[in-house]
């Protein structure tokens, strides 16, 4: 029998035997998405799977398959739609196939279930996409049903951030395809990063406000919103590790 | 003829000179949503209207009809859909009323349109909504057409935030029917506010994850998420005018 | 505490108390659309606004926002969608919209909801909406909800009709902006009217059936579709007057 | 070659001989609703399709396939859905099917389409549906397109409604299965007509409002929403008469 | 009392009767599509509606309408959209009518269901319509229903082909238009069968995978995708006979 | 520069230069479904990513991230929705991400496009998916498209389905887990299958029609639809050699 934490590497009946244990499911969320010259489309992707993986090994949880397409880019926090690679879904797509994810997950018994995002504009069609699950599922019941949303930058503390950031913490939004996402596929990946290729032009000064449509200009020309210089897969372990342990704790906490 | 900004108050004649005057076309969006013990639920509606009222008689403005019901309030933001009085759309239900609304103002000839939103859960379907519009658009030619997307409370500058926050701004999240929303209130119709009633049982101390189905008790049993002490007409004021001066500017700029 | 009938003008403790006293939940239908040369596009958002508000005073009611975007404009009952300022919703979003105000009363516990129609468009989409908000409850149970769908038109009796109209009644889809809103408008705000502009240049003669695309040219340039002379506010108040009376009988029936 | 006017007789080369001759094409609405206890509950799907059989003769059209379910029966208009055998569907489902059949007669090269409806509860879904249609289309032009949309009770003459109602006519809603409908079943297929069975039971006497859920019992128990003495098969051949005759005029007037 | 098996010619009370004796519902599945020069277009529609008319004489059954458009014709199975005449459904359109459909059977009683397809594309929209109604359905109980779904050409058994098809059954989806269609249309209607226009310029030889936009030219001219020499009215009847009586069988087997 | 032929993989300049360079974008559609005791449940979703790799390495392509859920599975075709892990999304959900993937790729430049489906249960909404791309590109002109929808089993020989199944080849449906797919994943990934798991409790003897809601026990307890026996990773790399050589030739004729 595999000992992998992914559902798809286990046949059916190992799924099953873990679903009656009781493992935790998480669903990951990501994105194809520009993450600057220096860092695939599959930042988003990567990230959450290697979280939900870690975790799940730790709090006997199953991995499904990554949504690897995300909701639609956006300037001010990944650079928009236009740059070449970035495949966007329409928040009604996205929050479709999160409701039907969870609905499925439910029928087979799973009741605790972590969506686990990576991808910043997932956060509201996966909001949607839940809330459409609980309404499907209400009328018979949602019997003992917890799911967990996750965006897993929020796990990250005050601390760590005073750490990476010395002289302060841009915010997250502007974190896209910087430092933060950096160190952790210079962790998980390194030779999927190509520091070389990070040249920075950036920070992004964005306006306080959005623009349709999407004007050409107003991102910086890498993609990169904010810095890379300091990035480290040291740093990155240090985000990682601390993101497992506290999302451990959760799942721990919640599904006991 | 009338000299009112609210698009409801014109006749078709004075509509029609109105826009083809280039009128910026602005449209508020609100919400039923609890906002404490201590204020209306229409807080979200009406602060967003007050705000392109103002700027419209400085702009030349038109105000459309606030759209008065907004997408699902989420505990950490808003308190959840489960105080009483809260009415929540879905963010399908709310996009396409942003999409038909944007190609209507289009297909009148206007080009210069402001989605001024008052609530902060109508962010993302606000934009799916306008994406929606912008595609519906595209095949034929959005010719010249510019919708800026702002959330009123980003104009705050730092500067403000700081005379009004001496020790520290909590976030936009945690500021739900705290001071700077009691205090615009305040500013704008202090009969609606009743401070007896603002009894501090925050702030919220909110985990940094979801759940749902909606756990019954995280938010301060008041409904306001932060603190209200120290709201006043005056600061409310400050907010307001700044609000009303930058997107004044960002009007100027983007349309001139 | 407020005395006010509208529910947007409540804090979440009023209205829980107003909802658990089993207050008769009122929503108003609107729209923005044009009314003549001598109406404003608020016409028929005002109307069923100020009934919802008149009969609540007396029948311990509640009035939600009114929803100010109306379904389509036809050129035979409204003026069609050409006249600038009037702005159409699709039946779809419409009963979208219908739909969740419904189904977010019921959550809250109310049971007596009137939904009271002020725009000819609105009367198929309102239906709609009401059946799908019945489908999405009825698993789990509709528990004593009695929604009722009333055009206000509809209360005005054959007395009142032979009173305002003693050379014969023209049928409601060609009142519009005619005799009976005017009146209604000029008792309950004779300033938004301005009779010098309600030039006659109907009534409309009207085809037996509709053409699509919309032709250009077939409604009265004015966009009245009847006749304006013989408005009064007398005459608006006999309307509003009968309206109110028979809507408050219509509630003590149904909702006693 | 066959000389029926049903498109679905013709093979596809016959097919693409009458678009190319720019034959009218016509699209009956139809419904399975009941109709008394003295009438199939077709009656709404053969009428129309009758029609645009007579008109199609005369004018070189063709039939499409009659849609034989309809948009929800109401107890005002319809008798409700509670009579056995009434199937409905709903306004989004109808009004999807009338706007792909419109998209395909577009893409087909026919500009000239007749919607003729034969259920009161249609009218507003096949807007709806050609609104739709109309949208789809005109981003890349609708090229001459023209959609008549007829309900087919809209073109009897108040002449002769006097002839059939000596004593006044009741309105279209309450001559639902009444003298009517059951006189051009009888003019059409006089076996499918059962007079023993008509009981009359009614006029129905409304209350001027809709109640939801639909209560069970304020339609006559017959289902005949008027009355049926004085159906004949003359009156009947009077009516569709008539409504070919006119229709026949508006054809050729819309679309020489 | 009429001894029709069709539902839309029955009264209300008829229809009343026969569901609460317990008649099997049969919702056959049609199309409105090219079938080669010499058949016409609704050779989808007649073939599953003859099929339940003659297994609904020996089983007590109702024929509901047949749904008269189909889903998306493909060239590789029905010829494509571009034959003149054939009148397409996007697959969600046909899927909510089928939806709809089985729920309002449920809703009057009805628990014997069988969707049979005359159309090789209605195949997966059906169910997809089936799974929506289920869906839809199961929060409440599906209680007993049962809903069987049928293809036509499915319940011919080798044998049958072997007859038929003396040197090789050339598979059903090249079977469009071919000699099993054309055999059984002259069994049905022999006057709507032109062989005449046979023109053998098959068998079509496709390409193993789709193009989109759809390419122009593949399909054989006549739209007949294999052969229609050796068409009889004898293996017509075969072959409705079989069909007829393993279907009459398989409603026997299912729902006694 | 990576040579990763999986856009995930590649920073956006990477991805621009390669579409640029008219990269045949490959579009992988998988599932998450029971594939027998013995085999994973990605076994759907890795099949058309290897071979889109394989192909895309000689014809300079780009695979796409593979959509890991597909359309609901299906008794006769994958075993249907109860085995454990199988997770289904609705029709629907799966055409809306197929259509915002092909529109997305559009968007960037991409014209040369192969959607290359793993899973039965997929084809049809994977048809729907392109067809809704095409309808909403199509108004501002497809220029150039060409999306090739492939059925990655479509393309063994019949000489190799000869070769491998010596005594008769059962079918692509029954082929669900049985010798093709097991074969294919001995050869592609052997430590996945584990042929001692592999217990032959069928061929399948299915009806021939559906039954919904989903009967409990048709399908074989196993999962395996055919059978196992005779699987081996030789035969895997026949099937897939001769399915890359295949695809790389429609690829090069269709793209050329």
């Amino acid at each position: 029998m595999t000992d992998s934490v992914f559902l798809g590497d286990l046949s059916w009946p190992e799924a099953e035997t873990r679903i009656a244990a009781g493992a935790v499911m998480f669903v990951p969320l990501g994105a194809t998405e520009q993450h600057g010259r220096h860092m695939p489309l599959n930042v988003d992707t990567v990230l959450p799977t290697v979280i939900a993986e870690r975790v799940s090994r730790r709090a006997g949880g199953l991995v499904l398959p990554t949504i690897p397409y995300g909701n639609r880019s956006q300037p001010r926090s990944g650079g928009g739609s236009k740059f070449p690679g970035t495949i966007n879904l329409s928040a009604q797509t996205f929050s479709l196939v999160v409701r039907d994810v969870i609905c499925e997950l439910f029928r087979h018994g799973a009741r605790k279930i972590v969506v686990l995002n990576g991808h910043y504009e997932n956060i509201w069609p996966s909001i949607e996409g839940i809330e459409l699950a609980v309404e499907a599922l209400r009328p018979a019941g949602t019997d003992g049903l917890n799911v967990v949303r996750v965006d897993h930058w929020e796990l990250v503390s005050a601390d760590t951030l005073a750490r990476i950031f010395p002289s302060g913490y841009p915010g997250i939004e502007l974190e896209h395809a910087s430092v933060i996402e950096t160190s952790m596929m210079l962790a998980v990946n390194p030779k999927a990063v190509d520091l070389a290729q990070a040249l920075n032009d950036g920070p992004a000064r964005f306006k306080p406000y959005d623009r349709y449509p999407e004007p050409p200009a107003e991102v910086p020309a890498s993609g990169v919103l904010s810095l890379t210089e300091g990035s480290s897969a040291e740093k990155g372990e240090w985000l990682l590790g601390e993101i497992e342990e506290r999302l451990l704790q959760i799942v721990q906490q919640e599904f006991q």
